[in-house]
This record gives C-alpha cells, structure tokens and sequence, in this order.
C-alpha cells in the first residue's frame, strides 16, 4: 500500500499549533477536518485548554491515541522539537504546513529535519504547503476554504497559492476533482510518490502537476513512474521557474533549483507527459480529458459565425486538429436542412440568425459520423440567438462536445448551464489549445 | 472631411426593408435608431403601412427629405434595384446589411452593385455588415443589441458576429467603445477609409482590427495610412484566415482571399501595427492601451502566492518585460514594512497571509519610483485575503496597475468591482502576454 493511502485514509488526526485565532493557519486547519464527523481530531497546544470546544493536548505525546497523522502549523523554528515529539508519539505520517525553511535560507533546520526523517519511519509531506484534500472522503486537511465536487481530475501541486486558485476555480466551474496534494519543498515525498499514488486510484483519470523544481536525485524514479503511469493516465505538466528571470524568484519560493527549461522539457516528453503553458490551459485540458479521453484529432466545426469559424480554422491547423470534409451522404442532408447561403463545408456556418433547432438538426446529422472526432461548437449571441436553448441542444451527445460561446452578458446564462458538462470556453483560441494538447 | 463622418453624423436615416416581425434585421435596426429621439428615421417596406407606428414608404423616393443615410437589410436579389432607387432620391451614404453577394458566389451582383457605385457618388459601407455604432451619439445603426459604454477604443470588423462578440463582451467588462464599425464584404469603403478617419477622432486613442483579408489594389493605401496613424495611436489587429484550412473557411465568409500570413504580418510590422493572437488578447491590449497609454517594459510584481510570481517571472521574460530589482532605500522600506519571510526581490512576494494593508503599504512605497513603469498585482484567494478590500487599494494610482486575481468565487466580486477601473485578467499568462504588445 502506498504511503500516501495512510495519509488520506488518516482517522485520528493532531493538528499542531490548532488556534483558537480565525485569523490563523491552524485555526482553519482544525475547522476544516472538525466538521468531518468521521475523524477524530486533536488540537495541539500547550497554551489553550480547549478549541472549538474539544479539549486541547500540551504536545503530541499526551494525545491518548497514536494518530494516524499529524499535521504541524507551529513556526518553523520548533518544527524539529515537535517533529521530534512526533517520532516518541509513534506517528509515521506527518504534514508540516509550517514555511520557512531552505526556501528562506535556513538551510540548518531544514537538516535537523532531514535527520530526523532519516532516524524515523515518519513520512513527511511538506514542509511549506496547503494540504491535502479528497473530496471522495469530503476529507479537507489543509487550509483552503471549500470542498470541490467530486471528479476525475487530481492536482499535485508544488505551490499552495496555486493550488488554492485552481481549487477556487474548479469549485466555480463546476469541475470535479478527485484528489489533492500540496507539495511544498518536498523534502520526502514527492511527485514520483503521488503520481505512483495516483496511478492506481481508481477516481483519478488524468494528473495534473504543477512543478517548480525537481531534485536532481530524483529525476530517474519521476521518469519512470511518469513513463509507466502516462500508458494509462495522462500527466500534464505546467513548470515554471523556467526563465531567469523566473528562476530567480522560484528560489525564495520553494528553494526550487531550477534549471534549463529544455532539460526539463525533454524529459516530459521521454516520459510521455503533456506539457502546458498556462494554469487556465492546465485546467481545460484536464477538463477534456476527465470528460472524454483523448478525443481525436479530428473536428467538425459548427458556427453561427463565419468569423469565428474561420478563426477557428486557423487554430485549429495550428493544433494539427484537422476538419475533413464531409461525406456525400451528410452533404446532401446538409443542403436539405440548411439555407441555401449557409456553408456546408468544414466550419459549417449555421448562419447569423440560426435557432437552436438549426444547431440540433445539424448535431442530430452528425452526431454518428464517424469520419470526425469531436465537435467544436461556436456561438455568437446574435440577434435571434437563444444561447440558453443551444445549451441544452449540445449536452448528453454521443460525439464528445467541447463549445466556445464567445460574448458577455448575453451568453452568461448559457455558460453557466454548461459548466460541469461540457468543456466550455471564452476564447476560441484557448479551446484549440487545449483540445490540440489531448488529442 | 471624411465620408465616415458623414455615416455617424446622419440625422435623416431610412431603413429599407424595416420590418414588422421581430425576428428580421430589418426590424431590430429600425428599434435600435427609433429609440435615439434625435433621428429622424423612415421606415421603407412596401408591405406595411406603419412600422412601431412610424408611417412606412413604399421606397426610397417617396421619402420626404434627403436622408443623409440609408440602410438596405432586404434580400441581397432586390439590393441593385434599391441600390438605383437611393441614387435617385439622391442619397449618398448607403450601407448595406444583406449578405449573399460574392461570398456566396454571386459575382453577378457584386457587379451590378460596383456599376452602380462607379457611375453614381454614392459611399458604400458593406454589403455582408452587422452595422455601425457610436456610443458618444448613442448611434445604433446595427442590429447587434445593446449599447457599450463611451470610451477610446474603436474597432473595425470584417466579421458581424465576431463585433457581436467583443461588443458583448466589451459591456459585460465595463470596456468603453469610441467607434464601431462592421465593414463586411468592404466593397468600397474599406480598412484605409477608416483608419484614416479614427486617427482623427479625438475620442479614438487604440483602433482595433479584426481581418479576413484585404484587397491587393489596397495594400498600398493601407499601409501609408496605418505608418502615418500608428505614430499617434496604436493599430491592433487580429489576422485570419492565416492558416489553408482558415483561407479555405474564409472564402466562403467575406469572399477574402486570404494569402500567406507572413506576407501580412510583414506588412504589418512595416505600418507599425501590432499583431496579436486572439479576441481576447485583441480586446485587453486594447484596454490597457486605452487606460494607461503604452506601458513600458519594466515592472514591478506585487504577490501573495509565490508560485504565480515564478510564473509571472516567466511569462515577463517570455514577453520581454523587465523585472528591476530595487534600489537600497526601496528595499530598506521594504523590509521595515514586510515580514522577513517575505521576499523583497521582484516579484515581492507579501505573503498568503496578506492583508489589504500590506498590499496598500508596499504600493504606497513603491508608486512614486521611476525604476519601474507598471505594477503586476497579483492575488489568490487565500484564507486571510479580503480580495474586495485589496481591490480597492490598487485603483486610482499614480501608476499603471495590471491586475490578474486568479480564482473562482472567493474573487469574483473583487474582479467585478474592478472592471473598467484597471484592466483585470483571469490568467497570468493572457496579462503578460498583451502588456508585452503593449509596451
């Protein structure tokens, strides 16, 4: 079994440094896993009697029962006694939230931790990271405010704030997530450990990292996990630190060394990862991959605007997305169902004043084609659009549907109607991206 | 005085083909100028006696005055016709909204309509063309539906559907319009025509343009005026078509003949325009534009999560924005003001558990220095971020501020709050990558 299993599978819970300030880490901590009523959490703190009402523990040692984890949210300073106090209390997995480590320059306690680790069995995630959540368990040890729906995608991500807009997003979004990790600096387990993890849970269909640095020794063990893993779940990468200027600044984040972009991004490429360029191009594809696999590199647009398509058209072939022409057969049904200006060539342009019942007579055409992968559905809210009606037409397809409504106050509603079934977009640009990635 | 003028000035306008049902252009077209008290509007339908009450003429020559413009939304067969009734009641500014010309392959009226043209004075905007719109007349000469705030950013389509979108986008986004105008199919009056005539408005500081194509015979004209009007407002454009398969989409749509994109980007950069990638980088470039002027290259990051400072580190390099490091006196403020874990390089990165406070103090410090052009204020949805209050702290600064909050629920309201105050992005990437164009 692997490690990280114990540590989300964890009943018996210390949280400490657990406050009775609203305004503190470990305040929000201890609320977080409280309001689960099937673990049982202990707040540590050698300067309260209880919190939140639950009677409060000096030090990890006095807890009556061995926890399954213990969470530390104490300054960095006496990490290593606490951490210390863990070992004589038998804990063997420990996340320390607590920053200001190596990534601060205090290289010393980061040692007297390393030790300590090297002496124990005690699994360490962290330091310097948000926590863990499974919203399968509705299990929240971490300090982000919210529980995303369940889903198919998991996040291990080396910076917490990262990690807390992407939850944020994912929540607004509507889109599932099946496990989260915040990593920090990594001192012991890492991204080979959680991507190993992630490999065999059943709930998580693609991984997405978000990776600042990667310790040189473990290079090897990210390479073949990735390579093992990435035959059965797709694993996108978003780096960063990968300019100088951006190294610079990864160096006070998480003590990341990063190095040539190029070395990095050859070695995703060996071990079959799909790197992305952005946190919203991360997300989407993730998006399109938790709902339809990898869908083909074969398109069929359909429009209310020409433009678009024709936009469209050009990403698309940037994408190596292609859009094969249609068959006699759809073409003579086409004409039949179409007016006679409106093109019914690859965009097909449903024309400006098209109705919803234009966008399902079409889709209902070519829903069972089978010379296309995937529909692109674009609209522009014009005069006679019903974009809330549209909606409703493209969900619950057989084709996988990815749509771009592109506008503002008049297309909201129908976006909103979308999110959670289908890949929706703002920009037409950022679909063919990310489409173009999980093909 | 330039014939575009005369379109936006007119007072006496005609709409040929005003209908009754609320379902046809000609319909909407008629609404959006009725209910502009200082037009004077005539509806022409020889199938109705009144139109919303107005008395209705059977065609252009029966209309008592010389309208200064007349608008034909009637089936394109019947456009030359009408197009000889306009020549003689005398009308000179026509524009047509129909489509179904050469797109569609009917060069026959095509030709029939430049005859007319050639051998009459009459100005021409479209045929093909969603319409035109004025928001400092309150001027609806289009059937898109809506009106955008005032502002300095005017926009020149070739697309209808794509103006619906950035127009609808543009109110939802607090983005003020100057100028709008669809010229469709660009049969006489085209890209020079009216970039000429934006250079001069005093109201237009950045002129968007989205482009399928232009005529060769106009390459010249087009870019002599883009050298001479860049050098006072900068000229943004959107190019497609630029791929085979978005030529081949584009045929069908404007009749452009979309050839080699390098031979129109080379263009471009010759007329000192700036090209960029998508709607959405077209329309926030333009904002940033319109609200600070050219930004400079040098700017100073302001952050409560680390990671996204390594991003943004990254993305500035990608885009040649500098990051100065600051200047002994800077950074001695800095660290009397900052935690000591908190990093005073650039990005400053104040901490997750930044108040609106330490936000207000860091700018305060920084907003009078001359090492650096613009703030890059970035924040995630942290447990102690009151992102509403941090909101208000960055707007009416002596510098310019570039805002990207990256989240979902927990920032909305705070991004909301900001709009059309400070150009305010979802993504990093999409900030850095159109102040780069901007600089």
């Amino acid at each position: 079994m692997s490690y990280i299993t114990s540590f989300l599978d964890a009943r018996n819970i210390a949280v400490i440094g657990a406050s009775r300030s609203e305004e503190k880490v470990g305040n929000i901590i201890f609320k977080n896993l409280y309001h689960n009523s099937h673990l049982n959490v202990y707040p540590v703190n050698p300067n309260a009697e209880t919190i939140l009402g639950k009677q409060a523990f000096i030090n990890i040692t006095k807890v009556p029962v061995i926890v399954d984890l213990a969470i530390i949210a104490t300054p960095a300073q006496i990490v290593p006694k606490i951490l210390n106090q863990c070992a004589l209390a038998k804990v063997k997995n420990v996340m320390i939230i607590s920053a200001g480590f190596e990534e601060l320059g205090n290289e010393e306690l980061k040692e007297q931790i390393q030790k300590i680790l090297d002496k124990t069995k005690i699994k360490l995630i962290g330091p310097n990271v948000l926590g863990i959540i499974d919203p399968y368990r509705v299990f929240n040890a971490s300090f982000f405010n919210g529980m995303p729906n369940k889903g198919y995608i998991s996040f291990i991500s080396q910076s917490g704030a990262i990690g807390t807009s992407v939850l944020d997003s994912a929540i607004k979004n509507n889109i599932g997530i099946s496990k989260f990790f915040s990593i920090g600096n990594a001192m012991d387990l890492s991204f080979p450990d959680f991507i190993d993890y992630l490999g065999n849970d059943r709930n998580t269909r693609v991984i997405c990292l978000y990776m600042e640095s990667l310790k040189q020794s473990q290079g090897k063990d990210f390479i073949d996990v990735c390579k093992r893993v990435s035959k059965r779940k797709p694993i996108i990468i978003l780096k960063s630190g990968k300019s100088e200027q951006g190294e610079q600044a990864a160096k006070s984040h998480t003590a990341a060394l990063a190095s040539d972009s190029r070395i990095y991004s050859g070695a995703f490429k060996q071990a079959g990862c799909i790197e992305v360029d952005s946190i919203n191009q991360l997300i989407k594809t993730a998006e399109i991959f938790s709902k339809y696999g990898y869908i083909g590199n074969k398109a069929c647009i359909i429009t209310n605007a020409g433009g678009l398509g024709v936009l469209t058209a050009d990403y698309c072939s940037k994408n190596n997305i292609q859009l094969p022409m249609h068959n006699e057969r759809v073409l003579s049904l086409l004409k039949q169902t179409l007016p006679k200006e409106a093109s019914k060539s690859n965009p097909i342009d449903l024309l400006g004043d098209a109705t919803s019942l234009r966008y399902k007579k079409i889709i209902d055409i070519l829903d069972r084609e089978n010379y296309f992968d995937f529909f692109i559905v674009l609209l522009t809210p014009q005069y006679m659009t019903d974009s809330l009606s549209i909606a409703s037409t493209i969900i619950n397809r057989r084709k996988p549907i990815i749509a771009c409504f592109a506008g503002g106050n008049q297309v909201e509603k129908a976006k909103q109607a979308l999110q959670g079934k289908i890949p929706i977009f703002n920009d037409i640009k950022d679909l063919c991206d990310a489409a173009g990635k999980i093909k």
